[in-house]
């Protein structure tokens, strides 16, 4: 039996002192400029981005518990970048890391089961490495159970995890979300979401369900209120860093014990290089500059959950 | 300037008498057992899907406007089953037909601009054939007006469209959709698709707009008010068929005149070779079969629509 996704979250958390993950969202146009050919063709960019991404793996390994890999970034490139993906996630699996495929996916339940296939499920062919399936996906609720359920089966069954959207950072989202007069439209999406993998028998030694929540930061009390209606869900925090959340912010995510939520930061990490402070520090290191900006994130966020 | 989505659209459909998309949800384990080759491997399961899709998609060509062909169906075969995904795009604008793409993807702001990229804007790469690319795409609106802008935005300029799901058809989705009191959810978002999509800008001759919406038929009441809601919409409406719902459970969600909606069946028409009605009569030629349940469901809508 495979062991429980957040029982393996909790121990690699605990393991680095670092309640994060780094966020892999690369853009051809902002890479390092030595990553960066002139009259690049596709394959170059997918070769260019793919190298970066590697970098960027080695550099936070060893520095926190997991990366969450952006579909939409390498979906850019056409199923080259898709084979850069498949080939990415299994680059962090070799590096020790846990690997979230950021694919927000969501769709009636007969296509739910085969985007399942693809984005979470063991192989069933055996010429696919086993590998480059992501230990957690996000997914959208948005059309229901069905949408989510095949992906909470595999979950449970393989020791995987999940990531429903109650919250996104965008605060284009909110004209959405807070929809709604006594019950906001989001707290009926954490109320889903509790229903749907609060369970007993998705619920970990940890006391963590498989099957979390994409919650952003924003007022304090909005967001305690939500951490306090999903007590076994834990948390995947956006909107950290370049979109403008501070750890402070985050800190109703995480349970009063300092558990239960993992902060993500993406462009604040991977482009630290773009930034004057860590540009005149490291020059044209830039894998220097990321791993001074992970160091800094980590702390800053370990620090608000008392680690 | 490219023409508009809506008007090329809407040719089409008049040009068919056919005011309706067909599917491809191709399923390796559903296809005709001919193209079913015994321990197969990932990569004869590519050619399998893609080659039962051709034979769709070259059957149906002469009876309808459109293919929606779903994503989720591809990403199943990982990297392989993308490549296929563009080339049926391919083969389908070689064969004269227009092609949504069912991608339903949904994100924050920064990360829809890259799904926007692989998925509907005109490549930026010369090796990148441009008509891979879909005509349209379906979306996911619910995380706001960022989500669906960047698509939105290359609809007007390229010529190309959306369709941004109001009201899915899983009964499943009901639970999120009903959701309100004195408005429902499903109105909110026929609203915020309102106020995206019918500025006079992005209105073609035909007077509707390259942003369409998703709509399910429900109870007729519903059905009409949405589409009243929605002057200026185009429907892509699913449900017909497999899913249970019948022409004229459909003809609400056209105009008065029998324009502005599109319905789409998928597993009605694709998989006609599995129902005894088909089977008796067309045996092991699961072409023939496809071929009349398509005209069957080209008849069947285009008598409610008044064509």
């Amino acid at each position: 039996m495979a062991e429980h996704f957040a029982d393996r979250l909790t121990a690699a958390i605990r393991a680095r002192q670092a309640p994060v993950v780094v966020g892999l969202d690369p853009v051809y146009e902002r890479l390092p400029s030595s990553l960066r050919p002139a009259g690049v063709g596709l394959s170059a960019a997918v070769t260019a981005v793919e190298s970066f991404s590697r970098g960027v793996i080695d550099v936070v390994a060893a520095l926190v518990p997991a990366v969450k890999i952006n579909s939409g970034f390498f979906e850019a490139l056409y199923e080259g970048g898709v084979a850069a993906y498949y080939r990415l996630v299994t680059h962090a699996h070799d590096r020790g890391l846990l690997v979230i495929g950021d694919v927000k996916r969501g769709d009636i339940g007969s296509t739910a089961r085969l985007y399942a296939r693809g984005h979470l499920d063991q192989p069933a062919f055996d010429e696919v490495e086993p590998t480059r399936i992501p230990d957690a996906v996000t997914l959208a609720g948005y059309l229901g159970e069905n949408a989510v359920r095949p992906f909470i089966d595999i979950a449970r069954a393989q020791g995987r995890g999940v990531f429903v959207l109650v919250r996104p950072s965008d605060p284009g989202a909110d004209l959405v979300h807070d929809f709604g007069d006594a019950t906001r439209f989001y707290q009926h999406m954490a109320a889903l979401v509790r229903e749907w993998g609060e369970r007993d028998e998705l619920i970990g030694k940890c006391g963590l369900s498989c099957v979390g929540a994409v919650v952003a930061p924003k007022d304090a009390d909005s967001t305690r209120a939500l951490r306090d209606a999903l007590p076994r869900t834990p948390f995947l925090v956006p909107g950290y860093g370049a979109q403008g959340a501070t750890a402070a912010a985050c800190r109703p995510c995480f349970r009063d014990d300092g558990s239960g939520a993992i902060v993500n930061a993406s462009r604040s990490v991977i482009y630290a290089y773009e930034k004057p402070a860590y540009a005149e520090r490291f020059g044209e290191d830039w894998r220097a500059g990321v791993q001074q900006a992970c160091r800094d994130f980590v702390s800053d966020v370990a620090q608000v959950a008392g680690m």
